[in-house]
């Protein structure tokens, strides 16, 4: 029998009757003849409430404290799903990651997963019942509970999927589709029936908010087949993502996005002296502040700048770290510009192309826009712009690259 | 150095503001240089609610499922207690029953507990932190997460503190000692400074709400000693649950409860052949289901009629138990009395002393109130009457037992 893995977030089970929703299109594909494997995320703003009651209590919780607070959150999504399954006619039972056996580094607030033990899972499955998963948390091999950090519960069931072998990992949201750009910015954004792992990581990673980047990586490293699906229109396909070798033709330019939670810092008169740049990132590293955009100008002689986005959650983190940095390596000033959106345009057919990155600029300047920053690779081109300025650029960008519908998005969802 | 163990209920952690009121009270200890293992119940109404929203997906949710959900109450407050004792200074670690090894017998919903480990929890407080432990949850041997029902987390405490060998177990609520009857209905109830294990036993089995039964029987059997104090005033010693052996005297009646929480089944025209008894009671117990007081009275030949009581959260349970029994045994007919408060008093100098049982009888008498079924065991004796008479009946008796205060009892509290 086919396992398949579905993953279910924190919006699809935000209260009991949207849980009884989940739990259709659980039984669905159970009644189809699969072996079924849910991962749920905390009900709707659990994890964010949570955060709330800690900070009341201490400005800097623990982050062994806070993963125990947090990982509370899907034990309750889960065992209220089961029960739902369950009252529906189905066998159901909720597991815990320390229960399955999801283990993870020693990291709190961001671990990643190293093993996932599929026994006591396939018992249960094997027994006919389906398994509702805690998504968003692991075990260490110590027995401490840790969290995943951002697109916890995405890579969990990526995770899960890899190591079933699941024939496919539907990943339900409250969109039908990918777009090449987001419906809600761009109206004209036209739908996705198939992307490439490389693209979707690119989209996912330049913003586009339906899949995160460690999920589309952990499915592209073990040929994960995953789809996007709505949790509201069970009988939309959605968007499939696949290996390269089943796209047909790489489009140029597959979609457009626009990231609103970058912050840009900016490192002012680092003495030009060798192992410098890797001293600040090494340090950044170390307290797993994830960096994006890099750029290092040579100002005057003997001194450069060095400028970065990193998530505007880092950035208290990364401001005390590069703080100390900065006396030690003896630069002028740190500069943060909080009022910037990181427009990207993606497409694994760009190489092949010129002219692309030019006509991503030509339409930033034909609607007015200033770049900031701008800083490319094999597979997308992102430019830093004033944070205003984000719908305008993605609407602009789109036309240019003809992405545009011939209708604009109507919106399915009544939230 | 001593250990210590102390437990805070629900109310206690109810607001970040009041767990770091318990933070308080439990740094006060470890700076007193002792060791202290700290025991919290779910927040505030927490439970009340997981159990709101699993009733909105299923009228009979599975205990299975319903310990995983109930269980996270616990796994927040400690979590947030543990940041707040860190807040103030002092090293501390939540810990789940599941990392402590609070191994359970594999019941669902009121389980019991069968072991502690303690390796863990010794090598944390040798380590100099103040361990925060989850209380009423458990697991089996097999990792299923238990809960210990009514007073699961005193009995959480007990056992820890008889497991560890704790020098004392401070039992923390929002009254200040124990009192010959519920203050907020007898206004003249007077303060016990000291109460044996077997007193204070009655005493919760008949409805002082301020101890659970199970906890006070677990102190008695490893000889844990016992005290129950103010979350709210530190400074006032409270009431010392102690041995036999330590009390010089025995009141013949220590105090006066009435329990509002039983109903009172009768099954009607039981064919009187032996083993039929036998037969009601054991169901009731397979299906955990506790009987409290029973009277079989022979209605005319051949036919006995068995009336008992069991609490109201257990009533629709033990119909549907009794409804199959009542056709095997060939009874009448099922009967179910609401309106029934169960008035007790309650002292093991009782057996020494002539009167008291018929002191109580005049007492209820004298206040006009109709006796419904009367049960008298060595230490207590036990009238069910009319609900509504439930507090003119306890004012009644304690006058009569002259344990009236000189002065009327003035609530502390600002709940």
């Amino acid at each position: 029998m086919a396992i398949v893995v579905q993953k279910f977030g924190g919006s699809s089970v935000a209260d009991p009757a949207k849980i009884k929703n989940v739990a259709k299109a659980v039984t669905r594909e159970y009644k189809n003849g699969n072996q079924v494997v849910v991962v749920v995320s905390a009900m709707g703003k659990t994890t964010d409430y949570l955060v709330k009651l800690a900070n009341e209590i201490a400005l800097n919780p623990d982050t062994r404290e806070l993963d125990m607070l947090l990982s509370s959150g899907e034990q309750v999504s889960i065992s209220l799903l089961a029960m739902a399954i369950q009252e529906s006619g189905c066998p159901a039972i909720s597991m815990l990651a320390s229960q399955i056996g999801i283990i993870t580094e020693s990291i709190h607030s961001k671990a990643r997963i190293v093993d996932i033990k599929t026994d006591k899972i396939k018992k249960h499955l094997d027994a006919n019942k389906i398994v509702v998963a805690a998504g968003f948390q692991g075990i260490t091999p110590e027995g401490e509970i840790t969290t995943l950090g951002r697109g916890g519960s995405d890579t969990s069931a990526v995770a899960l999927a890899a190591a079933l072998k699941a024939e496919r990992c539907d990943i339900y949201t409250d969109v039908n589709a990918i777009y090449t750009a987001d419906p809600r910015m761009v109206p004209y954004a036209s739908r996705l029936d198939k992307v490439s792992y490389v693209e979707m990581l690119e989209l996912a990673r330049v913003g586009a908010k339906v899949l995160h980047p460690r999920s589309v990586e952990t499915a592209k490293q073990f040929n994960v087949h995953l789809r996007l699906r709505s949790s509201f229109n069970l009988d939309d396909p959605g968007t499939l993502v696949v290996g390269d070798d089943d796209m047909e033709i790489y489009r140029p330019v597959t979609g457009v996005a626009a990231d609103l939670k970058q912050v840009r810092i900016a490192i002012l008169k680092v003495p030009d002296r060798p192992g410098i740049a890797a001293k600040v990132f090494m340090k950044l590293s170390e307290n797993n502040i994830s960096v994006d955009m890099i750029i290092q100008s040579l100002e005057e002689e003997q001194f450069n700048n060095i400028a970065f986005t990193v998530h505007e959650s880092d950035l208290n983190n990364a401001i005390s770290v590069l703080e100390k940095v900065r006396q030690e390596i003896n630069a002028s000033e740190i500069v943060v510009d909080n009022n910037i959106a990181k427009i990207s345009i993606v497409g694994a057919g760009m190489v092949d192309r010129p002219g692309i990155a030019a006509g991503m600029f030509d339409a930033l300047a034909d609607a007015g826009i200033n770049i900031k920053l701008i800083s490319t690779s094999e597979v997308k081109i992102s430019c830093l712009v004033a944070k205003e300025k984000a719908e305008l650029a993605l609407k602009s960008i789109h036309k240019k690259f003809e992405l545009d519908a011939k209708e604009p998005h109507i919106d399915e969802i009544a939230n």
